[in-house]
This record gives C-alpha cells, structure tokens and sequence, in this order.
C-alpha cells in the first residue's frame, strides 16, 4: 500500500499568498482554537472568509479582521466553492453537515474535513459525501495552532486529487507543508491516529514524570531542560526503530528490552511509592515483560511493536 | 529544596582529556552495552582503566584496546581510587558490591553508581557505603551509549562534593555535561526516574503507534519523518506545562483537554479495531476523563500533571 507523496511548500509570506489565491473563497466551520487560526490565516492571506461555528460569539475577532459571519452553517457554506470543517471530532462533524439544509447547500461543493478522528469515520464521511454529490477530502493538522500560517504548520491530506489540486492555492495560505499522502480517502486519519498517539502517549508521560518529579522536591522548572534533553534523543531512534519494524531485524544490542523493562519498573515503584498513579507505566511494562516472555528480551524496544500487532 | 547546580562541560578532544587524566586509574563494573561504552571512553582518555563483568568474556575488546581484565570484582576495585559501576539496577549493583571482599576493598575508595534505580535505593546505598567507609556518590546517564565520549552525553550526579570535584577531572573523559545536582544522595535518582519515564512511555507510545500504522498499511519507514516532526514539537510543550505547575496556571486555551481526550478515544478504537491493545492510551485517557471530572475539561494537559500529584 503505497502512498503518492505530493509534497507542497507553504508559501513564506503573506503578501506572496494573497496574490496567488486573492480571489478565492473559503468558509471555517468550527471556530475553537485551531478553526480560529485557520480562519485568521485565510483572512491574514487576503482571501474572502466566512464563518460559523455552533456557539455564536466565537467569530468576534475575525469579523473585525474581515472575515463575514454566518448565521447559520448552511448560509456559510453558501458562500463559496470551498468549506474547511475543523471541529472536535466526526460526531461534531456529522451534526454540523449532516443536516438537510446543509448537505443540500454543500451540493457539487468541496469539504475538507481537518478535524481528527478514526480512519473507519473518514470512510464514512466520504460515502456520504458521494451519495449527496459532494467533493470531500479528508486532512489532518499536526502541529500546534501557533504554527498556523507559518512554515512550521504540517497538514496532511487524502482523497481525490482533482478537488486537491483545485484547491490547494488556497489551503497553502494556512502555510507549512501540505502532504497527499494518497488518493485512499482515510489515509490522513490512519497517520494523524498513528502520529498523535505518539504526541498524547508522551504528553501524558510528561506529566506523570512532573508529578513524580514534584513529589520528589524538583519543580518543573528543573526538570523542563533535562526534559528536552529526552526529547532530543527520540528523532533518532525514532527513525532506527522504523527500520527494525520494516526490516523485521530488532537489535538491542546497544540497549536491550531487558534494561528497560527493568527502569520502568523503577519507575512505577518510586511513582506509587509517592502515591501518584502509575497506570500508563505499568501498562508500557506489561508490553515489555510480555515481549520479553515471548523470548525477545536481547532485541530492543521496536520488538514491542512487532509484538503487539501479532494476530 | 533547591539543587546546587555546577554544571561541567565536557572536553572536547581526546588528546586534551588525556592531558588532564592520563595519570589517574579507574575501574569499571559491569560490562553491558553502557559499561563497555564508559570503559571505552576512559581509555580513550589515556585512563589506566581496569574492568569487570559477572559473566566472563565481555572484556575482550576493551582488553585489545588496553583495558586490564580483573578476575574477581575486588582485584577490579583495588587497582585504583575510583569504581564506576553500571550494571541493570540496584539488585544487580549490591550482587557485586555487597560481598565481603568487595566490601572490604572499596573501603577508602570511592564509588560512583552509573546504575539506573529508585531514589530510596540510592540513600539506601549511601547508608551502607557510610557503615563501610565508602565514599559514595550516585549518578545517571540520560543519554544511549554512542553519546559516550562525545559532547552530547549527558550524566547527572548527587552526593557529597569532595569525592565529587576529586574524581570529576576522571569523569569528564566520558564527554558531555556533568550536572552536580546537590548533597542529598537521591537527587541522581529523583531526575532519573522522572526523565527516564518520560523517554520509555514515549518510546512504548511510539512501538504502539508503529504497530498501528502498519495495520493501516503505512510502513514505519513512511511513518517516521512525521513522527520525527512531532518529536520536534514536544520541546517548547516541555517548557510551557513546567511553568504551569509550578505557576498554578493550567491554561488550555490553544488546545483543552476534552479535545485531547477525544483525540485519545480514538487512538483507542483505532487501536483496538485492529486487535491491538491499547492499554498505554487507555491508561492516559482515563486520567484525562478523570481530571475533566474533577471540572478541568477548558485546562491544558498539565493539568494532568496536578491532578495525579493530589492526596
Ligand atoms: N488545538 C490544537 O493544537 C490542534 C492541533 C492539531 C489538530 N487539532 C484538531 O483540530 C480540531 C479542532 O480542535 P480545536 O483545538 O479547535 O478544539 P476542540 O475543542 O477540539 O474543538 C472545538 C470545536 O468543536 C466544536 N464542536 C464540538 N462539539 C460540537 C458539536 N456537537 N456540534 C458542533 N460543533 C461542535 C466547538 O463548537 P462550540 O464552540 O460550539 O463548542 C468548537 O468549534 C480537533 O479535531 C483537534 O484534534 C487541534
Ligand atoms: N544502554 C543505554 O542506552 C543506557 C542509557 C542510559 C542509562 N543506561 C543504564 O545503564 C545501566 C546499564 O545498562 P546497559 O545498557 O549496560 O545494559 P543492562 O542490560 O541494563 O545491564 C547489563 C549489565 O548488568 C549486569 N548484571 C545484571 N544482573 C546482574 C547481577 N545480578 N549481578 C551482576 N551483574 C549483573 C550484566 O552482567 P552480565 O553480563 O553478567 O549479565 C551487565 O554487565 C542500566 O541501569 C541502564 O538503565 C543505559
């Protein structure tokens, strides 16, 4: 399953934006805090903007930056070729679009739909959308709402090319690195499922690790620039492990499941010692002391993946 | 309690490091992949470097290179003033240093344990190292074994600072930052733990989202360069949710948790849809619905943070 990489990139200024897509029009549904960012990045790329979202008063900022408000989902649609969805997650999707007046307005339009969900729910979208004569194109945001509009933003897209292409003058207003990754419309969901479960699992390790930390008398301020320290180290063994998984070699030569099953360990112990919650830990050690059960505790932590996807 | 922080940075040149330590002796215990790299560095350095491991046969390079092979652990320890040992925690550590004739022959001596454990481990190491003598300083390496030697290791270190600042021009031959974290023998440890939880719940974030991705037919290869990008947006994260403990200030604005825990449900199903356990995510999402129960849903993830450290 290959996927057609069709990387664009972001435009580095605003004024060469709106020149290439100052004649078009989009419309944001969902305006929390990235459909704000998005929205205010179309209106920062000088391109005509309307939008909506389910609780009014959301729009008051990028009215008075120029944008035109909407009041009513339908009605903002109405208003041009193409409709940028980001809400929380499909179920906010379908009762935003899914409503008759609204699927009938969005009729031969395009939607691209850069709230996150499953890739099953992207499907879904897309099977609606053709039985109702709707382009639909399935995205997916990776980075953080500051970075919308800069060259740091990555999106990520699947789906038609035609619609794509149409329309990328404008999404390259949102800046960054825009990504086709393939013509399957749930494509995007599958990476952006895959790639924030990174972000959240290490979120939530983060915190767990400033708890223990404090209980332990080290402020986060202490910790913090040890803590990016961690960071650094990951791309490169994130890049190595990808490799073991494809190539089905996984050396722990230099650093065995083993030793690590063992730190995790340590660390539930002085976690809950402090009383602190250790739920994620003691499950990442299940993985571990299940791997090296099934006699893989020479290889390294990429076994783990192997492992888990076992049927 | 604050930690006096008297940060080192390594030499960069070997021939200058063994200017500066090519009079001193050091033995290493302990010859896994980490201890194999320290012992390595040493010699680099021009150290007399004596070593030993449990089980035979793991000194032979290191031999070829110059190292001298003990044949007990307390030949290893007599031969000079200082002992690092690395071995896979405490239990492996006291195997080796609590017998009477290690015991008897460190006496005097110092030893820094590079071993990875729990902070009630080090001050229970201390306290026998202080009925024996022994001076007794306790550290972490944050960094994997090809960092050794070279500007990028990084080690921490806790306890008394006259061993300390005696042994350090030594020490300094493994390269990078020698952090001196404060008096109180646990200090190592306490960073350890918390930074090695945030490197393994990653890391087994990263093994689970691998799996997943190759279900959905996306090879690790093609995975990689976006999970290297998110990799690269968890730095200024660190920093941000380190001032909102200890500030008190759990700000969600840009991104509040009940969109984070949607974004984990999915990751579950996503996950479980394929047959693959999603236990790490299911353990962080429970303590995001749990801290939007306790009325935090508009705060940010570090919320987290303060909600696992209540009593
Ligand atoms: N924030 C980030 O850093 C970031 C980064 C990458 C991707 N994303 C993704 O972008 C999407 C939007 O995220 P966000 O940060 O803007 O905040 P969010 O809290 O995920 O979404 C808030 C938006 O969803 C709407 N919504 C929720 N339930 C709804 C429903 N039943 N019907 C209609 N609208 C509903 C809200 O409308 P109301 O105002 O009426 O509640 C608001 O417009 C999410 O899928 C998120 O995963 C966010
Ligand atoms: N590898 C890394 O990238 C890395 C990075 C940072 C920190 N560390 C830390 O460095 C320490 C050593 O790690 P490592 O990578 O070298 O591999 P490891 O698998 O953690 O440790 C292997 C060493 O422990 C010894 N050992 C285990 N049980 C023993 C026992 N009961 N008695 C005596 N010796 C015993 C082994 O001896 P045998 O050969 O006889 O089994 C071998 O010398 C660990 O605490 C680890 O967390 C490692």
């Amino acid at each position: 399953m290959s996927s057609s990489n069709e990387q664009t990139t972001g435009r580095p200024s605003s004024a060469h934006r709106s020149s290439a897509a100052g004649e078009s029009a989009v419309t944001v549904l969902g305006l929390g805090p990235m459909g704000q960012a998005l929205a205010g990045a179309f209106l920062d790329a000088g391109i005509r903007t309307t939008v909506w979202n389910r609780t009014p008063g959301k729009d008051r900022e990028l009215v008075e930056r120029g944008a035109t408000s909407a009041a009513t989902a339908e009605e903002a649609v109405a208003a041009g070729e193409l409709t940028v969805v980001c809400v929380v997650n499909y179920d906010a999707a379908d009762a935003v679009l899914r409503r008759d007046a609204v699927t009938e307005a969005l009729k031969g339009r395009t939607v691209v739909n850069l709230s996150a969900d499953t890739p099953a729910r992207a499907r879904d979208t897309a099977d609606w959308a053709a039985r109702h004569g709707i382009h639909y194109l399935d995205g997916a945001i990776m980075t953080p709402t500051p970075t919308i509009g800069t060259p740091d933003a990555v999106f990520l897209h699947s789906g038609p090319l035609e619609p794509y292409e149409q329309h990328l003058p404008v999404l390259r207003a949102l800046g960054g690195t825009h990504t086709h990754l393939g013509t399957e419309i749930s494509r995007a969901a599958a990476y952006d499922v895959a790639l924030l479960d990174i972000f959240w699992t290490a979120s939530a390790g983060y915190a767990h690790a400033l708890a223990v930390a404090r209980a332990e008398g080290i402020s986060g301020r202490e910790l913090a620039p040890f803590a990016k320290g961690i960071a650094e180290i990951l791309p490169p063994l994130f890049e190595e492990w990808a490799d073991d998984v494809d190539d089905g070699t996984f050396s722990g030569e230099t650093n065995p499941l083993t030793s690590g099953a063992s730190s995790m360990a340590h660390i539930v112990h002085a976690s809950e010692e402090h009383g602190i919650d250790a739920g994620v830990m003691r499950a990442a050690e299940g993985w571990a002391r299940r791997t090296i059960g099934l006699g893989h505790g020479t290889d390294g932590l990429s076994r783990i993946a192997e492992v888990l996807g076992r049927h």
